[in-house]
Parts: structure tokens; sequence; C-alpha cells
């Protein structure tokens, strides 16, 4: 299989890290999204939405959205569950990522980093906080009660909010004020065959 | 089992067509959010994200983010595939819908129907209409290949996306340009049991 994505994208990360985990044999792809390489009418035809990652299996389907990615990839083992209410639970997990928690930590990531805090952006880096600390209590809550977000066992939910927890402080979130969080990361971290972002 | 939410809002209308497509049995607890009512300790209990719908089962649990609600209420059923392959396309167009088209439709529907557009947010609602027709041409280049978002098969997907590309126009949003988003919508709506919005 092929996986077309950005490392340094949390989102494309996810993928990597779950493959690792997992010892999926694939094919990296290395799109650049500031040159719009995934504009091109050949990765339209793969996504019509024109984000990364995207999963491009041997038979020539693609799967995008880096959470259904990862469920696709996950389904069988022991990091996804076939419970209905389990695997609801992931997805809950996941929805929350993608919705209250990427929109924040991700953006303001990426204006500090990528950007480099251009003053034009300073504003909307800066209206990026509170939602993204919001999000944090929300995990924070749920990590002072199981070691990872759906209960005792890591699965995809966990992968899905690592991407960019785990370097929020790029984005100017302070993780030290949040102590279960950073249990998780440490969790998370000592995994086998854990591989980090770059 | 207990469904909190509000009618009028698309993520809460979702659930309430799934239940009624399916013939769920349920109590209907009605939230303003408007009036904080999504604040209140009592439900901080049942989602630390304050948001609405959450679905409460007899025993107690409780599952929030609509799709993943939608997902476990149409396990074992027709509207829910368990091969794993189109199990990801479903949950694909249910995060696109989450991250790419709710964003711009919900928000823009939100300001002009129950704010009246009021000048302070004039130009947010104006900076919502781009990213909403291109979420709008995602599923019509889809719509016009197959009857369904996922093939041929009326699923989650669907009503995850239909709870607010129906009343798109609301939000400012010309149907009309979608010859196949609206034969899609009639379908949807043609379907046995199928309930509105209001």
């Amino acid at each position: 299989m092929k996986i077309y994505g950005d490392i340094q994208s949390g989102n494309c990360y996810k993928i990597k890290l779950l493959a690792s985990l997992l010892n999926i044999e694939h094919d990296w792809i290395h799109l650049d999204i500031l040159k719009d390489e995934t504009h091109t009418i050949e990765f339209l035809v793969k996504n019509p939405n024109a984000k990364i990652p995207v999963l491009e299996l041997d038979d020539g389907r693609c799967i995008s959205e880096s959470n259904a990615i990862l469920n696709y990839l996950a389904s069988g083992t022991e990091f996804l569950s076939s419970d209905p209410f389990e695997y609801s639970k992931i997805q809950q997990w996941q929805f929350f990522e993608q919705y209250s928690h990427e929109p924040f930590i991700a953006v303001a990531r990426f204006i500090a980093k990528y950007l480099h805090l251009p003053d034009d952006r300073k504003a909307e880096y800066e209206s990026k906080q509170e939602g993204g600390h919001k999000a944090l209590q929300v995990m924070e809550q749920q990590l002072r009660k199981t070691p990872y977000l759906t209960g005792n066992k890591f699965t995809t939910a966990d992968i899905s909010l690592y991407g960019y927890t785990h370097v929020a402080d790029e984005g100017g979130f302070d993780l030290n004020e949040y102590p279960a969080i950073m249990l998780w990361i440490g969790r998370i971290q000592s995994q086998p065959k854990y591989i980090g972002m770059e």
C-alpha cells in the first residue's frame, strides 16, 4: 500500500505511528502542502478534498481522513474494538479531535512553527489558545480516571489525540499544566516500535 | 435510552432522523444551547465537552459526538457496513463533514438564522461561503457517480451529511447549483419513516 503524507503534519504522523506499531509495510510518498502538491489532477482523483494523508490500497482504492485510515488499518487488531459501544467511544474521541482539538492546537502550531507567527496572523494565533486549553482540559479529566482515553486499552483514539497533543508546546500550550496528559504521553512513547515525528 | 438535543441543530437532528428510520424508542430531552443548558454540572458529567447531542443508555453510559452516536445506533443494521473498507469510507465522509463541511455551512446558517446576521459577524459569515461551496462541490462530484455518498447503499454517512446540507440555503448556499445533491436530498426524503427537521 501507499501512504501520501507529510511527516511534519500530525494527521499524517498518526498513520506513520500506527503503521510502525503494527509492522505494516508501505511506501511513504511525501507531498508538500505549501507547494500545493495536493492540488494536482493526479492527486485530486485520490482525494477530491485535496488533503493528506491518503491511503492507497494495492487495488487502487483510496481512503482519506486520518482517523478513518487509522481505523481501517487497525481493524481486527488490539488497537480497535469490534464491540459497538467501545468502537463508538473510540470514534467519539476521534470526532472530538477533529472538531474541538485540531482546529485550535494544530492551527496554532502551524502559525507559530511553519509561518513563524507573522503579524497578520497573531490575532488568530491568540484566538486559538482558549479552545486549545479547553480541549486539553477535557483530555486531562479523562486521563485522571483511566490510563488511556477509552479505558485500560491503548487504541486508535489515543493515536489520534497523540498526534498533535505531544507537540502542543509548539503551538504555545504548556503541557506541564496537564500532569495526566504528560503521563499518558510517556505511556505511548514507551510502546514497543514507537516512532517519533521526525 | 435518552437523547439530549435540540432539534434545530443539524447535529441533533441526525440522531432524531436515524431513530425514526430504525424505529428506536427513546426519550428526547430538549436542551437550549443559547441558555447554557449544556454547561450544568449534571450535564457536564454526561459530556465534559459541553455539547449536544448526547446519547444516554439505560445503564447510564453516555456517548457524545453526533456521528459516533449514529454509528452506535446503526450497528448491525442496513445503515452501516461491518466490512472494514466500507465502514472506513462511511467514517471518511463523516470526518469530512465535521472538519470541512459543518464549520462552514452550519456556522453560516447559525449566524444568519439564529443571530439574524448582526453587523459584527457579517465578515465571519462571508468568510464561510467559500469553504462551504468547496464542501458542496466535493459532495456533488461523488453524487454524480453514485446515488449515495459511499455507493449504492444509504448509510449513516448520508445521514451525517444530510443534516446540514438540506438546510444549507439558510446559510446562504444556493443548492440549485448542485443538481446531484438535489436529487440525493429527494432520495433521502422519500425513505420510509423519514422525518423532517421541525
